[in-house]
Formats: structure tokens, C-alpha cells, sequence
């Protein structure tokens, strides 16, 4: 059965403590975020609307009490219909002052005139306003105090209504990915293939497939973040699909890839070599070790099976309400692995120049070690 | 027939000269972007891998020459395959140093060692990296000339190629509506319906759906920009979808309003000065018109009829690989209407407390005035 849609008031409530407890370590008066994962996470607002640039949209978290929002009017109702009570909005666009009187204004009332303001300025973030108006709201309110760990530290560590959302959205995919023997052909384009399994996912229950990449290639694929072409599948060509699917605004993220008639020995033993890598990502994958633990021991099976390197930079990364967020599976990324945490394992092998082969399964995190979202993928390359 | 998929390099190679030689009037000797239409407009680099915000990625457009790719290497074999041959990437994530020294060496190769740095930093844009590294680049080149408006310029006017995308798709989702009556019935709930015709959609032609939003509200509707709920819809029923779908990359955006069952003549009549708003609009968009001439024709049809104001900020926008773009259709923006800009009109109606009735249609302006790119909504409230 689906999750319920949303959340209550009582896990946004707890998100604003967790944060307000890590704010008062550091000093920080009223927090400042702009992007619509970080709105979302504090308000439950949730709408495709940010798709549009016009309009810039903030929340600030105040050091005690519930967040203010400080948007554009035509978000009122649907902001009304959260958990928040303080709603101040403008008539947006107002190219001249669109909104950073009102958030300057807001941000000294909440914080006090020498207030200490946080905004996450560090990896992975981006400030979603023009810099000219950054630069304003910079005048007024001084300096900011990256809070980047703030938000960083609350969003890795999931919910159970989270898990349980992530668990629905991997389910639906691993459903539809089963079904693709029976969907896909010889013959097929890559762009018609693309489309068969957008509309079995959705056809599955999923919301939405905004994330969907992959390649057709003769004995192989050197780009894994493709957008089809009409390129026609041919016999003994390898297929990878890669989907970041969504229900309720939480992510899926895994892949699967295909043979179709036959495949090369040299194929099949990368697709196995990949696939072993993930068992030893999932071994490692446990509450105490960390993310370079993690990335050393799926690098240790690929290079035994004489990987050349891979260009991902990464080998797997957190999961959430985008399709990748912190943390990343890398040398040196060092983070300590937590229960609840949500993360990919995605291990690439790179088995001949232009051929790469990459595998990527979804986790949660338990005390007892890694949990599978996804279905686990078949140990020898499935042929089509 | 679908138009041809991309653009030949000669597209690319006309942006890029018309850029160069706003950059000149102003002096710019090289200008750097950031986000997924900017980098896409310069370069065709086509690819859903955005949502992932882990990596930052640039281009830089010299005075003269073609752009220059700054990015992170798993997008190196995509890159490659545009028309840009200078590709410089490094590994990300790095997030010690994620693009900041190799962007700023190739900015100052590039611009010399006292070039002035253009970057969109007006209106509707952002800087696509995390501000601590921007405030690091900022401190290698210095403050950055504001080139908003060259972006603006450009973006705004569109090419028959870019032109034909656009009527692709409006064409696609107008079939989809005009199929709705028989998708949708009383007792169906907001979610079903909404899934029903997003897979319409797909199944019309359409790349994706990525924006989907609307609503159902006996007699009327107060929020315009929802996700959908489990409410069932119920006779007397109005109900709104606004989608912006895409071909190719580029989008459509516009809505349409049923009732079902019946309708209140109150709901009748907002629905035809609605329309006849748009009719408005229409007519008065035309090159050497602005886009207050266009908010003022439709405004004083609506004003006539009771308007209680609206939400929305204005009515209607820019249109292309965004769903919405400059400019903005308002009581001051005074943009000039040019040849070839894709727009929608968008006429917003408070015609009582919390009930909203808005149109939208999209538009190329012509020598001769606006061409529909949509099918016209029907004059009167269709009743299903």
C-alpha cells in the first residue's frame, strides 16, 4: 500500500528543533534558505513551480519558534495550506525589489540587529536569488555563517516517513525494470525504448520520472548520462537505464542493464565484476564506518578485475528529496555512516577504453548494516 | 511531422555571435555561465543530470572564438559530442577546490589579466555554484559586469528552428486536451486524473511533463499552482490543469478550465471575460507593442468584469527552455515586442473571494501580430 501522502505537523516540528538545537551550538540567530529541497524540508510546500526563475522564494528559521516564509503572493494558499503561520509575501516579479526589503526586514526582526544569520553556502549549494539582490541583502544583513552542515546533517539521516516513501518509489521502479524484457525489442530506438519504460513507471504508480538517462551500445557505453537517441537497438548491443523516479517528492535512483540477443564474454564478466563490487559496497555499508570505507572496498573488487578508472568522481551518494545529495562514496570524503541514512551504492568500471559498466542500488541504512530499497539486480547480465 | 532533434552548429555559432557582439558594445571580454539553459543555449549540452547539484558547471564565452566547457569529467564524453571542442574537466566532487582554480585560469586565459568578467547576475538568473566558492572566484577575477540583459536579448528572440520545437509540443498537449472530456469523470480524484493526463501527454508525443499543477474546487479555485490531492472531483466541479510539457527541450505552457457536470453562471461568465481578456491580448501583442501595452489590454477587460485583482504578479511571460522566461507581461516591465519571441498570455480573474479563473495561451509574434502556437480554448466553459 501507498504511504500517506505528506507529513504531519509533529515531523516538521522536529526538523525545526533538530536544526534550532544545531543553530544554538553555533551561535546562529535565524537561518536563511532560498532552493526548493531546503523550503520544502522546513515548510512541506511542494510544487513545481520553482521550475519557473522568475520569482525568488525564501524561508528563515528563527532560533526558537516555527519558520517564516517570505514568498512571492501566488504561493500564499498553497503555503497556507502547511504547518507555517508566519507567511509575509510580495507582489513578485518586482525586478527593482523582489522580496529582499521584505527578507532583510524579517531577518532583523527574528534575529535581532547584531543577530549572527546563517545561510548554506558550502558544497552543494547554490543561493536560488540573483547575486545583484544577494549582494543587497548582503548590505543590510552583513556577512553570512555557512550553515551548509545544519541542513547537511539534518536531511542525511531519514525519517521512517521518509524510508517509507523511498521504499514505495524504489519498489514501483524495481517493478518496472522487471518488466522490461517483456517491453523493450530489437529494433526498438533508444528514444522509443526511453519512453516504453517512462510510461510503465508512471503506469506503476510512480508521480513523476524527472531523472531518466541511459545509452544503447555495440558490446558496450561510454556515456552514462545520455539522452536517448534514435539510434535503433541492435543485437548484441548492452543497454543501460538509470531513472531518479518520485513519489510523494522523495527519490528512487538506481539502474539496470541489459543485453540484448547475446553478449560479449568480456561483457558478462564486467557486468559480474560491477555487480560483486556492490556486494562488497553493501557488506561495508554499516552505521560507524565511513563513506570512503565504503567507496576502498568496492574500488579493491573493481580494481582486482582491472578496472581503468571511471570519470563518475564518485561511487554512490546520499538519497533523497533530490536525486542526489550528501554524502558522496569517494576517497576522500570521510563521512561517518549513520542508521537511516538513504544512499546509493553505484560502483563503475571502466573494463576497455569507451566501455563502462555501472551498477547502482539503493540502501537504507540499519543498525544491523545496509537494507535493500531496491530489488537487487540479477548477479549475471540479464539478455534480452 | 517532429521537427529534427538538436540544432546544426551553424545555431550555436549565430548565438554566440550575437552575444559577442552585445559583449563588445560592452566591453565584456569573457562572460561565464552557469546554469542548464545558459549552458545549453551556448553549447546544445542536453542532459536531466542538473537535478543532481552535487557538481557545478560552467561555460565561458571569450570575445571571440567558440565557448569553452568548464566541467566536471563524467560530463566530458556528453560535451564532446556538441559542437564544442575545447572541453577542460576536472574530477568532481572535489569539494576543496570543485572547478574554482581550473574555471578561474581559464577565465584569465581567456579575458587576459585585467579582462572584464560578464555573468548574468540580474532578474531571473542565479549563480549555479555554492556562494563560499563564488566569494574564492570572486576574489581570483574580481567583481562581475552584469550581462543579464545579453542573455535576455537573446534568449528572448527565438529561431525558426526553436520556433517549430515550440509548435511541436503546444500541438502535442493541445490534442492532449481536447482528449480530456473522454480520460476524465466525476468520482476520479485529483491524483488519477492528474496521472491520466500526464500518460495522455506522453503518449501524444511529449518528451516530458515537468510541470504539471491544478486544481478542483466546487464552483471555483483558489490556489493555481497545487499538486493534486485524493479529493474526488464532484459534480459542479470547475477544475484547472496547467502544464508546461517539452519537446526537445523546449516547452509549452498553458491551461485550460472545465466544469463538470454543471456550472454556475457566475463560473460562465468569469470563464468568458477570461476569454475575451486573452482575445485582448492577443490583438495588442505585436512587435513595437511592450509587454504593458499587452498587461494593459487584457487588464482593462478584466477590470470591466469585476476583477478583484489577482496573485499572480502579471499575465504571461517569456517562453522557451524554461516554462517561463523573460520577459514578464506587467503593469511595469515595458519590454519591447519583438519578431520571433515566444510568450504566453496568461489573464488572471478574482471573480469572487478565493475563486480564480485563469487562461493561457501560447504565442509567436509575427510581423503581423501573434500567431497561436496553442489551439484556442474554447469560448465558452466546456462541461464535462
Amino acid at each position: 500500500m501507498a504511504p500517506e501522502r505528506g507529513f504531519p505537523a509533529e515531523e516538521f516540528a522536529a526538523r525545526v528543533d533538530r536544526a534550532q538545537a544545531r543553530m544554538a551550538e553555533l551561535g546562529v540567530d535565524a537561518m536563511i534558505v532560498s532552493t526548493e529541497p531546503e523550503v520544502r524540508y522546513f515548510t512541506g510546500f511542494h510544487t513545481p513551480f520553482w521550475q519557473s526563475p522568475t520569482r525568488p522564494w525564501f524561508v528563515v528559521v528563527p532560533a526558537t519558534g516555527k519558520p517564516v516564509a517570505v514568498i512571492p503572493s501566488i504561493g500564499a494558499a498553497s503555503m497556507a495550506s502547511t504547518w507555517i503561520d508566519d507567511i509575509r509575501t510580495w507582489s513578485s516579479p518586482q525586478p527593482d525589489d523582489d522580496g529582499v526589503t521584505l527578507l532583510a526586514d524579517t531577518v532583523s526582526e527574528l534575529a535581532g540587529p547584531d543577530g549572527r544569520i546563517g545561510m548554506p553556502i558550502g558544497p552543494e549549494t547554490h543561493v536560488r536569488m540573483p547575486l545583484s539582490d544577494l549582494d543587497r541583502l548582503r548590505e543590510r544583513l552583513g556577512e553570512f555563517h555557512d550553515v551548509t552542515d545544519v541542513i547537511r546533517s539534518l536531511r542525511m539521516v531519514k525519517s521512517e516517513r521518509e524510508i517509507a516513501k523511498h521504499r514505495h518509489i524504489c519498489g514501483i521502479v524495481s517493478d518496472a525494470f522487471d518488466r522490461l524484457p517483456e517491453i523493450l525489442s530489437i529494433g526498438m530506438s533508444e528514444r522509443e525504448a526511453f519512453q516504453a519504460f517512462r510510461a510503465e513507471i508512471i503506469a506503476q504508480g510512480a508521480d513523476d520520472v524527472p531523472y531518466l538517462v541511459g545509452a544503447t551500445g555495440p558490446g558496450g557505453i561510454d556515456d552514462i548520462i545520455r539522452q536517448p537517441s534514435d539510434r535503433p537497438i541492435a543485437d548484441g548491443d548492452l543497454l543501460i537505464f538509470d531513472t531518479g523516479s518520485t513519489y510523494d517528492g522523495y527519490f528512487s535512483d538506481f539502474d539496470r542493464n541489459f543485453a540484448f540477443g547475446s553478449a560479449t564474454q568480456d561483457a558478462i564478466d564486467a557486468y559480474r565484476a560491477v555487480w560483486e563490487a556492490t556486494e562488497a559496497g553493501l557488506a561495508a555499508c554499516r552505521p560507524g564506518a565511513t563513506t570512503t570505507d565504503v567507496f576502498a572496498a568496492m574500488n579493491e573488487v573493481l580494481k582486482a578485475n582491472g578496472s581503468l578508472g571511471n570519470d563518475v568522481g564518485r561511487m554512490g551518494h546520499g538519497l533523497g528529496m533530490q536525486v542526489t545529495e550528501w554524502p558522496s562514496h569517494t576517497a576522500t570524503d570521510d563521512t561517518m555512516i549513520e542508521e537511516n541514512m538513504v544512499l546509493t551504492l553505484e560502483p563503475g568500471l571502466l573494463w576497455a577504453p569507451g566501455k563502462a559498466m555501472v551498477h547502482e542500488e539503493n540502501v537504507v541504512v540499519r543498525s544491523g548494516g545496509a537494507e535493500l530499497l531496491s530489488r537487487r539486480a540479477a548477479p549475471e547480465l540479464p539478455i534480452i
